[in-house]
């Protein structure tokens, strides 16, 4: 408790109390096989961990609560995608090209880092560590830290040369930095010529679906996905135990929404909740998570949408169920910096452990670009349709490329410039019309030429026709909540964890307080001691525990009592019962300490 | 059911027949979305398909029982280890190495065919559409089918070229046969140096955890550990559909057990099961499966050990329960030349289906194979103590080389020499010594060298030596029941599909006969006619539902209420409530078709 404390108060040595809790908790989880170093055995991979049976248990309750609460719940349609991923797939998402780190090399022993955490390290030490750096140096670096996502390879690469950052384990010189690709790469089939990756995420399988959940869900909008799967990331050079890992599972939610109306029809039922926020403003004007009402954030546009808010207020529920920490936990907003450029709105559930605020769930409103992205690569149109009630007149933008004049004038890059002029929007069309009717002509920029050329107004015709439609086609905008749930699981052991003196006052105990939801175990049964009589009661009640489904464990060593409480306390069994006789049993709750003595009928039900 | 006593009856166009009831089912489960190929938007990948939103509601509901069934009644140790796996853990069993199929090439294309495929392909048209081939042939090409697995490379690469079998695509000519390992490959951590695997199987997982597994269990045996999750297997060309494809969800069970007691304290309460047994006899003498009493079947010694046959009874529970009949269900032990030449003991739980009777579940008696390889690969003894009450006094083996002379006699080969003979069992070292002790030397195979030497009498003693012991040390035996999900939930699906004719009779409906267990959705339920007064009623009752935990769906669409019921039996759902008032509703069984009227409240309970 005492440590516990010291996390959340952040006194001056927080730091090294914050470590000395973290060594204690996972101390205990390796050793009670919560979770284990993968391939130990081989020394072990980095970045691939385990489940023990205690930890597999955990992982399994959370799962099973979290198809409660968010599919069943909703009624959103689960799926269960392949982790094998062929390429193209992932080219249209932008993983391909875009799912990088930044890497530096050893230039000696070729061993490789992420450039961004050499840099970090280096600002952190030297700020923490350096009483000789003047004002505007530690303005300097603060602002790195501040800007380290954003730092171009050369901006990166300059930094480390200009702060001499050598490879850390020899002091060797660094290479320039270069993106490398995180996606575990592998091929399909025999012939070496199909290549495919890992998934890095659930969502491409359910995007790629969504014709077909569309049709499944009788063409109406909205409505929500749902997977839960392996995913995969090739860290550079994985830190942090269980927080950052080359593979791990993700509980992912697709909801589809039309751009137009993103209400939600139950967000009433979230609205009153209050919790801690974090929006942009805050952040940026350097104060801390505010409590807030879910329904003011909604209605004062501080979030996006009520779609949003809904998930964000469900998010709560589910995470404050599992035993999360409510003031420990804070929904953080997306910067615009950090958000991509297609996001309407993102915001982060962040939970506080001894490595800090930890990022678990990310909630963003993606808005249609995935559905676009896969349109475009696969020519299948992924669309909504609203029928309308009587047909309605519409003025719709009408752009005809006069494909004779554009091949005279561009022979062999015709289609390319066809193609730009067809794919632009509303706003770019009516100004190339309006320059073609003043001037006779205008620079028009083909991208897939990388350069501008001239236009002519014989060369396309623009105009607006009015149009009688009897539906709107439209492409859906996704809610995105994805759930990092071995994340969720490490930061739940840490505030689910905590030590109390023995009996004798001799020793501290260790002691999960798992809600009975999550425990591995939900009862522990033993003997008082080592007697035929007393084993057949337990193995009574352990029969009548079985049939009612509850999970439990039959603890027979002779050791104290005293001694098989405090390993049933460190498993976070809520409950146990000691057969001290042939008549009653005694039950024991596991934090209040408190018993109650029933009948051995009554223990069994 | 007329197709589906076809499938049974296996009248002459059985073959026809069979795959009409495959095409029909088939044609339903992706109708209605219980899978999908993946990625079908781009053409798909062959062997990957997705679970649709019922497919992966059944999915799930199997895995959970599993997980009650196995996992919770016999207080397994549940697991859960990464799919990438270093080269090391796949070396050491076996699997980078023998882990293969036999590819051939299309010469001019590169295709990949199987070279067995091919092969068989040919054979069985042979057989089935050659009328003019001698009896002498027929009996030739049976032969090939019934030792297909056994051919080795050169052999099969023969038959192709008598038999002048080519491309089937292209009719060009083949490459000679050359194995292709059936894992994905990929590279860890981002220098290139590491090369992993997916895992193919879950098993290796569990094996290289079992020192930390055994002492979780308080260093006693008899325990289980168990996994569930996805394994991979870069199939050269899949077909069969969802039998054989690329990525798959494994359960398997790793029971250890002392080599020397291979009873099971439970046995007792499968012993008197009854179904059809296919033993290995029966199988070389032509005839079909025996119903058996499982109890007789382990007494004689049909089945190995008690141990085996607990898990193959508890095997026969779980699928007949999920709703597979047990008419076409049959354990078939492996033919000596199937089983790996560790195994003691191996039996298929086999489910008749369209493409025959399919394996999906093994369960092996591997012996101590498993961990003895991962021990010797790791330097890390995989080993289990039996402590004795007293000390024992035993006799060993003792094995000196005498270094000094085999250095003399074998130079450089010294050290294999040396490893060859620490490593004799009793049997071949008590003839050696002999073999010494009467002519002075002795012909020696040495492995490592490929060749034997000559081993003199003053290069090694052996002797028998009395030792006092505290424990016995040793490597337990392992029975491994592992479940191919995807397969038994196939065949689940053949086996509880059958049509039935409209109430007007002019046309066949689908219905799936899950059990409540098993059914993707529980509950349908919908207003009679669409009225705000009975969707109210409808919301009600989905309410108290989701409170119940009862998987569930409104169906407020205006169809005819024969239509929503024939949608709701097309998707196996066991009960709908229909609301046609504002205090009773009607609740319908599906295959009885039977209908109760009870008050709004209970239908809700």
């Amino acid at each position: 408790k005492q440590l516990q404390a010291a996390v959340s108060g952040g006194s001056g040595d927080g730091a090294l109390t914050r470590e000395a809790f973290r060594h204690t908790v996972v101390n205990t989880l390796e050793r009670r096989l919560f979770y284990i170093p993968s391939f130990k055995i081989y020394r072990g991979v980095a970045g691939l961990y385990d489940y023990g049976p205690p930890g597999c248990a955990v992982k399994s309750n959370v799962l099973a609560y979290w198809r409660q609460h968010f599919v069943h719940e909703e009624n959103m349609l689960e799926v269960d995608c392949p982790c094998v991923t062929p390429e193209i797939v992932l080219k249209a998402s932008g993983h391909v090209d875009k799912f990088t780190d930044l890497m530096v090399k050893d230039e000696k022993t070729g061993t490789c880092y992420r450039a961004d955490h050499l840099l970090k390290d280096f600002c952190n030490e030297k700020l923490q560590k350096d009483l000789s750096i003047s004002a505007e140096k530690a303005a300097e670096l603060k602002l790195i830290l501040a800007t380290l996502d954003d730092l171009s390879p050369d901006a990166l690469g300059a930094k480390i040369k200009e702060y001499g950052i050598t490879a850390p384990d020899t002091k060797n010189p660094l290479s320039d930095p270069y993106p490398f690709n995180l996606m575990f790469q592998t091929s399909i089939g025999p012939s070496g010529l199909l290549p495919g990756y890992m998934r890095p995420e659930t969502a491409q399988g359910i995007f790629v679906n969504f014709k077909d959940l569309y049709y499944y869900n009788g063409n109406k909008l909205p409505f929500a996905a749902a997977q839960i799967g392996q995913a995969f990331r090739n860290e550079i050079s994985p830190r942090q135990g269980l927080l950052r890992v080359r593979e791990f599972t993700l509980a992912e939610i697709e909801h589809f929404v039309d751009p137009e109306d993103k209400n939600h029809a139950k967000f009433s039922e979230v609205a009153d909740l209050e919790f801690l926020m974090f929006p942009r403003e805050q952040q940026m004007s350097g104060q801390s998570a505010i409590l807030t009402q879910l329904g003011e954030a909604v209605s004062k546009g501080t979030v996006n949408n009520a779609t949003l808010g809904y998930f964000i207020g469900r998010v709560y529920l589910f995470l404050t169920r599992l035993g999360i920490d409510k003031d420990r936990l804070r929904f953080r907003q997306h910067l615009a910096n950090e958000m991509a450029h297609y996001a309407a709105d993102c915001w982060d559930a962040e939970i506080e452990c001894s490595y800090g605020w930890i990022e678990c769930v990310g909630i963003a409103d993606r808005s249609a670009y995935d559905l676009k992205a896969h349109t475009e690569k696969s020519g299948v149109a992924l669309v909504a349709h609203e029928k309308f009630a009587e047909p309605r007149e519409v003025e719709k933008l009408v752009i005809v490329p006069n494909k004779k004049e554009l091949g005279l004038a561009f022979k062999g890059n015709q289609k390319m410039v066809v193609e730009s002029l067809e794919a632009m929007g509303e706003e770019e069309a009516l100004q190339l019309k309006a320059a073609l009717e003043s001037k006779g002509d205008a620079e028009f920029l083909v991208c897939a030429m990388g350069k501008s050329v001239i236009i002519k107004d014989n060369m396309v015709k623009i105009s607006k026709q009015k149009i009688r439609e009897n539906q709107r086609v439209f492409t859906p905008s996704v809610i995105e909540p994805s759930f990092g749930i071995g994340r969720i699981i490490y930061c739940l052991f840490e505030h689910s964890f905590y030590t109390r003196p023995s009996k004798a006052g001799d020793e501290q105990l260790n002691v999960f307080r798992f809600p009975p939801l999550v425990a591995p175990i939900k009862c522990t049964v033993f003997p008082l001691i080592q007697k035929p009589e007393y084993e057949s009661v337990a193995q009574l009640i352990s029969r009548s525990l079985t049939v009612a489904g509850v999970s439990h464990k039959i603890d027979i060593t002779g050791n104290t009592i005293g001694k098989r409480y405090a390993r049933t306390d460190e498993l976070g069994v809520p409950f146990a019962i000691t057969v001290d006789s042939q008549v009653d049993v005694t039950i024991r709750e596991r934090d209040s300490k408190d018993q109650v003595r029933v009948s051995v009928g009554e223990g069994g039900n």
